[in-house]
C-alpha cells in the first residue's frame, strides 16, 4: 500500500480533490421558469446538444431524439397540451427530448434480412429512457456553463398522444421531457434536496436510514417553504408527496407506449 | 426587435458564448475500464453524490438511490452477476444506481390515511428511471471534473433479481445501471456519435434526415473502428445495431418490473 493510499471513509486527510468550478455549476443549479427576450444561437444549440451526444450511451446505441421548437405557433399549441405553462411559449427554444428507437430499427433492417428483432423489449424502453436522459442532462449543464437557463418539462406527458402526432413522431418514438432553454430573467432560491443519507447506501440498500431521513428533510422542506412563501405555507414534503401519489396522473403512459410499440414483451 | 436580437438559425454573428470550461469537459468523456489502485475518499464520494443529488428531479420526488459498493467480495458476487467485467472489481467503488419509488411511498403513508396511492403507475417508472439517469449524469460530470471516470454498467440488469436481492432492494426499486468510479489507468480515444443531423430536429420529427444520417455515420464508425483496432475491424454502426437488435437480451425486464410493483396500470 503506497502513502498516498487512503481508505474509505477516512478521507479527511488525504487531500483528495473535492472541488471544481464544474462542481460549483452544478451546485447551482436552480430550474428557470422566467426568460429574457434573447435568442439562443443556431451555434449554441448545436453546442448543447453536442455536449449533449457525447454522455455515455448504452452500447452505442444512442436511442434519443431531441426536436428544437422555435416557431411561434407550433410553441403555442405544445404549451397547451403540457399544462398550458407560460415559460413554454416565453423562452426562445423549448426542447422535446424523445426516446428513438425507430431510428436504431430503420438503420439495422437492411442487414436483419427478416431476423427476429428485440427492439420492442421493456429492457429496451429503458435503454432509450435512460440514454436520453443522460444526453440532456449534459445539455443542460452545458446550457447553464453558458450562462442560459432550463426547465424541465414533464407537462409534454399531459396528452402525450396529441403532442406525439404535432411534432410527427413515428412509432418506437415518444416524448420523455420538454425543456425550457433560453437566458434567464431573474434567478430562484436553491432548493434543497433529500439528505444525502437518504439516497446513499453503502455495500446495502438500508430501507431505515432513508425513511428516517425523509422524516429529517420534512423540517428542512417546510423551513424552505416557509421562507419562500413569506410564512404562508410550511407543508411538510412528505405531505405534498402523498398529495401527489394520491392522484391518477397520465394514466395513459402503458396504453400510449404499448400502441408505440414499446415493451411488447 | 433590439440591436442584439439574433435569429436561431443565423447566429454566427451574434458573438454569443457557445464555449467553456465545463463544455470542454463534456466533450473529452470516454469511458474508463481500467482503475489505478487508488482509493476514492468519502469526502469526494459526497461531494460526487451531491452534484448529482442538484440534478432536476420531477415534482422533487427525488425517487432514486444509489449503492456504493466498496466491500471486495460484494463487489466480487456484483461482478460475477453483471457479466463478469474485471473493472467492476477492480474500481474501488461500485455505484449501484436505483430507481425508488419505495422512499417515497412510505414517506407518503402516513398522510394518504388509506387513499388509493398511484406510486405503481407505468408514468410513475418514466419518472423514477430519469430521475435516477438525471442524478447519475451530474455524478459523473462532477466525478470527471475531480479527475476520476466512469463507466456506466447496463450489466448490472443482467441477473436483475439476484442482483437486487444481494443488495436488499425492497419492492418498488429496481437497479437501473450500475457506475464503476476511480482514478483511470489510461484514457480510451474519443468515440465519435452520430452527425448533430441525426438526433436533432426542427420543429418537427425528420424521419428522412434521421435515417439518412445513420448512413452517414455508418462510414465515420466504419473509419473509427479500423483506427482503433488496427485495420482487424471496420463494421458499420448499422451493422453492430443490427447485431445487438438480432439478440434476446434481459428479457426478464418486464416481469421483473412488474413484480417488484412498477408499471401495473
Amino acid at each position: 500500500m503506497s502513502e498516498e493510499r487512503n481508505e474509505p471513509g477516512t478521507g479527511g486527510a488525504s487531500g483528495a480533490q473535492t472541488e471544481s468550478e464544474t462542481i460549483s455549476l452544478l451546485m447551482k443549479h436552480t430550474s428557470v421558469r422566467q426568460f429574457q427576450d434573447r435568442p439562443v444561437s443556431e451555434e449554441q444549440l448545436a453546442a448543447i446538444i453536442g455536449a449533449g451526444q457525447m454522455a455515455s450511451t448504452s452500447s452505442n446505441v444512442q436511442a434519443y431524439s431531441v426536436i428544437a421548437v422555435t416557431e411561434p405557433a407550433l410553441k403555442s399549441q405544445l404549451a397547451e397540451l403540457s399544462g398550458k405553462q407560460a415559460y413554454i411559449e416565453q423562452c426562445p427554444v423549448f426542447l422535446v427530448w424523445c426516446a428513438d428507437l425507430y431510428r436504431l430499427r430503420e438503420a439495422s433492417a437492411p442487414h436483419l434480412q427478416g431476423a427476429d428483432s428485440y427492439e420492442d423489449t421493456t429492457e429496451n424502453l429503458i435503454v432509450a429512457t435512460v440514454d436520453v436522459a443522460l444526453a440532456a442532462q449534459n445539455a443542460a449543464v452545458a446550457a447553464e456553463s453558458l450562462g442560459l437557463g432550463i426547465v424541465y418539462i414533464g407537462g409534454v406527458r399531459n396528452q402525450i398522444a396529441e403532442l406525439s402526432e404535432l411534432l410527427g413522431l413515428p412509432e418506437l418514438v415518444y416524448p420523455v421531457f420538454g425543456m425550457c432553454l433560453g437566458y434567464p430573467a431573474g434567478v430562484n432560491g436553491l432548493r434543497p434536496r433529500l439528505p444525502l443519507q437518504a439516497v446513499l447506501h453503502h455495500n446495502g440498500y438500508n430501507a431505515e436510514a432513508a425513511v428516517q431521513q425523509a422524516e429529517v428533510y420534512d423540517g428542512i422542506s417546510q423551513d424552505y417553504m416557509r421562507k419562500r412563501t413569506g410564512g404562508q405555507n410550511d407543508t411538510p414534503w412528505s405531505a405534498m408527496m402523498a398529495h401527489r401519489l394520491s392522484q391518477p396522473a397520465r394514466m395513459q403512459m402503458k396504453d400510449f407506449l404499448l400502441g408505440k410499440g414499446f415493451m411488447q414483451r
